[in-house]
């Protein structure tokens, strides 16, 4: 039984909007209801207690919407909330670290992998802990990179000597280690990968969670029959946030390749009364 | 009638910890209760409304200790709030933004002022009109630096080639306006202001707000016979944050030359059950 219900998403601000990108080209006839924290943003510094509770907030406002699954777009709230999210809800829900792992350990011939990462996420081990259980002889090294998210929504163009020579300081260390496959692992950074790959080198794979976990949302839908059909008409998405609007859409535009028409604003009076509910 | 009540001040998060230490190196006998709201940090590239709540929503949890007076430590928050919070609450409310332009109108010989700050604050036009007011002659050259608070909190050493390069991606319109003071309009500049001296050059006077807003602090105490009598012993201050306690402490000592003994946490739902009232 095809279902019309829509696929929740959320994040802590604009970033999982590379995440909705690759999910909307997958699967174009889905129903989507994106959340931005905009006015808690950023997540990557905070503490997992305080992560856990913004992403219970969140999935509660997102509730609301009736969805049946919720793809937790954000990496940091995938590394502390995703077990908490499942235990409190009853439908799937789907983060991007596990996704990007699986990518990781498929791609690498040397079991040499980076990750660069938010510091919380980091911090997290989460990155370590799903790819040794995915095989337990690949090396992990990680990097946390707190300057790359407030660089990309800065805006400064590839250009910009500021870009090369921040992303070198980070990922000198993991070129130093030998790996052959970076993992990606915020949801911001998808958009300095041409410039990240210009400072790794053309034998280092790189690694976006965004295209792996869209599959992954596919095959879950698929397995519980609640796919909307591919005849079906494209889908719409709709737009809240926490902050501005207006500057949601304005920053939304460079992430996702699909126009932003209209963005609401989730009254943070309603959204705390939810909390309560 | 000399007053034993504390003297609050809020910061988005550490920043405003160099207002307290300039207040405290003025007032050594008062007594403070500083809250840093490190849940929801940074303030600086949030909407004028979604700042304005913050604000009101940390002077309602500090008004439990009965303060005498509340200082703004917060560029942003003196920006957009301080005419709500001096509406709402009924003793002095400070904040930074004022003294800053003060000190920078006393300083200026040719009359071209620069200022740096967050987005939000160089947005909100606040140190123009300030400045405007005190000399409609002084012509006010503004430049967001988004990149400097966070580069700031991840506390790289001051000979890493990344930070005057970002100091000069920065400042490079401003050298080429003239100006011959800067105001360091954000709490978390003062501890860049050796390398920003040494972009800016020997001729340009550096402004920081601190010190200036630790001395209307003083006089607005004095005026009321307020202060605390120098004879007393040193005051006690009270550390409170809305995210992790332990790492408020961490980063927080490097802004403020007293030890930070212990930092408590506002529990979030007191916090919100505060906004109700």
């Amino acid at each position: 039984m095809p279902s019309n219900q829509p696929i929740a998403i959320f994040d802590s601000g604009v970033g999982g909007l590379t995440v909705l990108d690759q999910i909307l080209h997958r699967l174009p006839a889905e129903e989507f209801v994106y959340f931005g924290d905009t006015a808690r943003v950023p997540y990557g510094s905070k503490s997992s207690r305080t992560i856990i509770r913004f992403a219970v907030e969140d999935c509660r406002f997102l509730m609301r919407f009736d969805p049946k699954m919720i793809v937790v777009a954000c990496n940091t709230a995938s590394s502390f909330a995703l077990d908490t999210l499942s235990a409190e809800f009853d439908i799937p829900v789907i983060g991007v670290v596990e996704p990007g792992a699986v990518a990781a350990v498929a791609a690498t011939r040397t079991r040499r992998v980076g990750v660069i990462a938010t510091q919380t996420t980091v911090n997290s081990g989460s990155y370590p802990r799903t790819i040794a259980r995915l095989d337990a002889k690949v090396e992990v090294f990680q990097k946390a990179a707190p300057l790359l998210v407030p660089m990309v929504e800065e805006g400064r163009p590839p250009d910009d000597p500021v870009v090369p020579l921040i992303l070198e300081s980070y990922l000198a260390d993991l070129k130093q280690a030998g790996v052959d496959v970076l993992v990606l692992g915020c949801t911001h950074y998808p958009l300095l990968r041409e410039a990240i790959a210009k400072v790794m080198g053309p034998t280092v794979t790189l690694v976006d969670s965004a295209h792996q976990t869209a599959a992954v949302v596919h095959q879950t839908l698929t397995k519980s029959d609640l796919c909307r059909g591919d005849s079906q008409p494209a889908g719409k998405q709709h737009f809240w946030c926490s902050d501005n609007p207006e500057l949601f859409a304005k920053i939304g535009r460079r992430f996702l390749s699909t126009p932003i028409d209209e963005v609401h604003h989730a009254d943070p009076e309603i959204f705390f009364e939810v909390e309560r509910l």
